[in-house]
């Protein structure tokens, strides 16, 4: 791939199954890109293609933009906040952008800490999974400082399709978090509904056709429905990072002193489809508890 | 309304918001239009352009046909088998229609008693709302026998535009039971992903657009939501029905043996809203018990 010496070196931290994609997209449009992760063996296929891996978040000190996209808000914490991380080793006038799915108050704080050193902190998780990853077609919702979203954008609209500034540090998490309560009871109503198809001696197929386009109709019901009804529980979203994002909505819900029932509910049937040992199927697994056969 | 002597008489009995429509779209396709009321002054209308006013159901034996749109299981179990009822007057080889949201047990048990008379006995509830029923755009979920679902597939088209035959006799209620399960833990994640949205002071609207074409989307989402952000709980379909069809859906569940616990929950806020005075809102009134304010 050739590095377009007009475009600002990059850093990309955190290269799982969307992370891969998503820095692959820089590399094809010509991003200087420097990479790190955890495991080191999942830098070869992008160091083939022309980028420079690096053994410790540290060494990003080049990129005057970093994005990391890495599992849990602790692995978010570690990145940015210690002894090697971001913030310690980031040059004034570097952007950070998170583009895990996060904490929004951990997102707030790394925000506030950055802005004491001038270096503009993003949260921008996304949705749309590793088929919007691999397609750049994913949905980004991004909170932080509008300059510092504008100078991200280019990046951005390399990655998705649907680009969002949802407000100040924080807004673009809590944008995702209102995106899984909604997918939360929904993917449970989903389940409920054909359980009951079944069980009833209905042609559940035959149901989702009835019902898909009417006011029963969701992405769950007409994306993961058929997955469900073919014990097809391959991971296009795993049920562990539903779980984390879940846990990380439920504590904010509990800090802005919010009931939240429907999510309380869905979290405890996924828990205990993690206790069955499910947690590396896709959240569709969750019919699994209604009776699935596999 | 000129009526067309080639078409055979049909009796329509209920003529609430659904029913007015309905009825009056077979009255303007020809069809020789018999209405009875349990509140007589809701049959003007249609007599005024044409239709022939009965003062009991068992007024109904001129007709080939006859569709019943009453309210609750309990309508339905009289106007068919009370002592003035469709089955202890209809002619051998009448149809019978009940289109309201019923209970699949009593449509079966229906359709058994029918078929000793030989009169044909279908369950075809709908899905589409007082909109839907305007525009002759219902979906039409039928179950009972084949035969008698082709003789009236005319009459449904005149009314629906999505008509599938399901199964036999309590197919079409079933059906409607999988439409009101998903539903009923879909509004729940609408209200609660619009609720967090709004108390981690995002702006909801802007989060609706933001995630409302991927996984999280739904008609509930999509349609009802921005009626909740407005505050506008009009009814397109009513608490008060939803509360009944839930009560079925959950006693049908019970008798299947099958856990439903978002059903279950949606049922126990719903009749918190009903407990608070809100049974003639709109379903997506839900919203109230989030913090909406109205």
């Amino acid at each position: 791939m050739t590095q377009d010496p007009r475009l600002p070196p990059v850093g990309f931290i955190g290269l799982g199954i969307m992370g891969q994609h998503m820095a692959g997209h820089l590399l094809d449009a010509g991003y200087p890109l420097h990479v790190y992760n955890r495991t080191a063996s999942r830098t070869a296929a992008l160091v083939e293609r022309g980028a420079t891996a690096h053994d410790t978040p540290a060494g990003f000190a080049c990129c005057e933009v970093v994005i990391t996209m890495v599992g849990y808000p602790s692995d978010v914490e570690q990145v940015y906040l210690g002894a090697e991380g971001l913030l310690a080793h980031a040059k004034a006038g570097t952007t950070l952008i998170d583009m895990t799915t996060s904490s929004p108050e951990l997102a707030a704080r790394i925000a506030a800490l950055g802005a004491e050193n001038g270096i503009g902190c993003l949260d921008a998780p996304v949705s749309g999974g590793d088929v919007g990853a691999r397609d750049a077609k994913l949905a980004i919702m991004v909170g932080g400082d509008v300059a510092d979203f504008n100078r991200a954008m280019p990046l951005f609209q390399k990655m998705g399709a649907k680009i969002a500034h949802m407000g100040p540090a924080g807004a673009g998490q809590h944008t995702k978090m209102a995106n899984q309560i909604a997918i939360a009871s929904t993917v449970m109503g989903t389940c409920e509904s054909l359980a009951y198809a079944r069980a009833a001696g209905l042609d559940a197929a035959q149901v989702l056709e009835a019902i898909g386009t009417g006011a029963a109709g969701s992405f769950q019901l007409n994306v993961l429905g058929p997955k469900m009804l073919k014990g097809d529980f391959a991971p296009g979203f795993f049920v562990h990072h539903f779980v984390k994002d879940m846990s990380i909505a439920l504590a904010e819900a509990e800090r802005l002193k919010l009931d939240l029932p429907g999510l309380a509910l869905a979290r405890k049937l996924f828990d205990r489809l993690v206790e069955q040992g499910h947690d590396q199927d896709g959240t569709q697994g969750l019919f699994r508890l209604y009776g699935a056969s596999t």
